[in-house]
């Protein structure tokens, strides 16, 4: 399955990001893509308390209803890493969901793990006190194989992968809007590790520049193969980047390193 | 506190394995280590099926012993990667235990998940047919924090770190043996993030180069601090390496990204 992850700089302009989105998912489909996944925040990025003025509801929104015209037009999917939904008169849910290329969505998976960190003079968020936190798991069934669905700061967690990879996960979908500084110390690793650890593609489609004054994201958004090898990786811009999905690398990994069948939940 | 890590190439002759630990485990002390941490199979590293023939008896056996006095001569602490401790007739099991600057043992931990791989014409490894498999987690109290044992492929399984780090530690031991070929492609990154996702320290002591004809491992010692700075890598020949673990980054760690106060386990 060839995919493309589209690196963005997404701004405080949904009508300027949408039209961007657009034209970069018309030219991954001109090269092949038969799947193109979004990062985190693709319609909207600004600062966490601007967000919930470009929360939109979930398939009505305007955001959703272009995805599913290109997804039918184009005959691919969409991952789209988040968008910004209603949840409170003064919280948003940040969620990612994939579109078929009949025009239908998966389900919703809301980020459960909220990105509230304080690195003093470097960055502080606090997404909690503007977002909800979802509280479900979901995969996605793709022709490649199941996907387990996540978003940006998740990819601490190493717990949420294993429960996906035992549902039967071939690809993990990390999208981000990685901080630079965080990302420069920590994104490559743990994309990485989590490739490895569960033999499984990964698929990290990244916000990359500055998006407010002060506010810059680290890009690098790559696709990882299950042996852990980075296939394909985004120059320090825009665009589009695209690798092919090989089942039998997935197969090589886990037949060759059966890590997969060596854990040990008894004593764990 | 200063720490080594000595990186090995140990071979079949036991008695030269340890007169030249012990000339490893001198230098390190006179460059003021308060704790040296040896790879696995430190005494005797040869094919899995030679090596129940140095099996010891701990703490009875020549390797502990000469540990236990070098500890108290030195007043250090010595992290024993690994040794063969005997198990049965036709087993053994892969054992690591700390030795304390008073000559006392820590719990011993037996090496959880056995490293059976076919790689082929790379790796073909069957550890389950000559060892036992361990079924207990350890930790052990060093003056710096509690510190969880592991040993080489453990380190493809989070959920023993996530153990770990729930349990109270602040230092990760992975002593090694990784081979050259799944070593480039894993090592580094799976140490890392298991650096970054604990927030710990992680003091990764490996064998390097050929042991036996075929049969090489991938070195690349490291101390890795709980950002996922390697602040300290060894060359490519064994020898010593110092780092001078540093509380206060195990602090700023948690403190800035509290990450292990997110974790949902209600939701996975």
């Amino acid at each position: 399955m060839k995919v493309a992850v589209i690196q963005l700089n997404s701004r405080q302009d949904k009508q300027h990001n949408l039209k961007k989105i657009e034209r970069f998912i018309r030219e991954a489909a001109t090269a092949g893509a038969e799947l193109v996944s979004l990062p985190e925040n693709c319609n909207f990025l600004g600062q966490d308390a601007e967000k919930i003025h470009s929360a939109e509801e979930i398939p009505t929104g305007q955001t959703t209803q272009l995805f599913q015209q290109l997804a039918k037009e184009l005959n691919l999917f969409i991952h789209v890493g988040s968008i910004t939904e209603p949840y409170s008169d003064t919280k948003s849910y940040n969620t990612s969901y994939v579109v078929f290329p009949d025009g239908e969505l998966s389900r919703r998976y809301r980020k459960i793990h909220l990105f509230d960190i304080d690195i003093p003079g470097v960055s502080t968020h606090k997404e909690s006190d503007f977002f909800e936190a979802g509280s479900t798991l979901e995969t996605v069934e793709l022709p490649f194989g199941k996907a387990g669905l996540s978003i940006c700061y998740d990819l601490r967690f190493p717990e949420l992968y294993r429960q996906y990879v035992k549902q039967g996960a071939k690809i993990l979908f990390v999208p981000a809007a990685f901080t630079r500084y965080t990302g420069m110390l920590h994104w490559e690793s743990l994309l990485r590790a989590r490739a490895i650890e569960n033999q499984c593609y990964v698929i990290a489609a990244g916000q990359h520049g500055t998006y407010h004054p002060g506010k810059e994201c680290f890009g690098n958004s790559m696709i990882i193969d299950p042996w852990g090898v980075v296939v394909a990786r985004a120059s320090e811009e825009e665009g589009v980047t695209i690798a092919d999905l090989k089942s039998e690398l997935v197969e090589s990994a886990r037949s060759n390193i059966p890590a997969l069948t060596h854990t040990r939940n008894d004593v764990y």
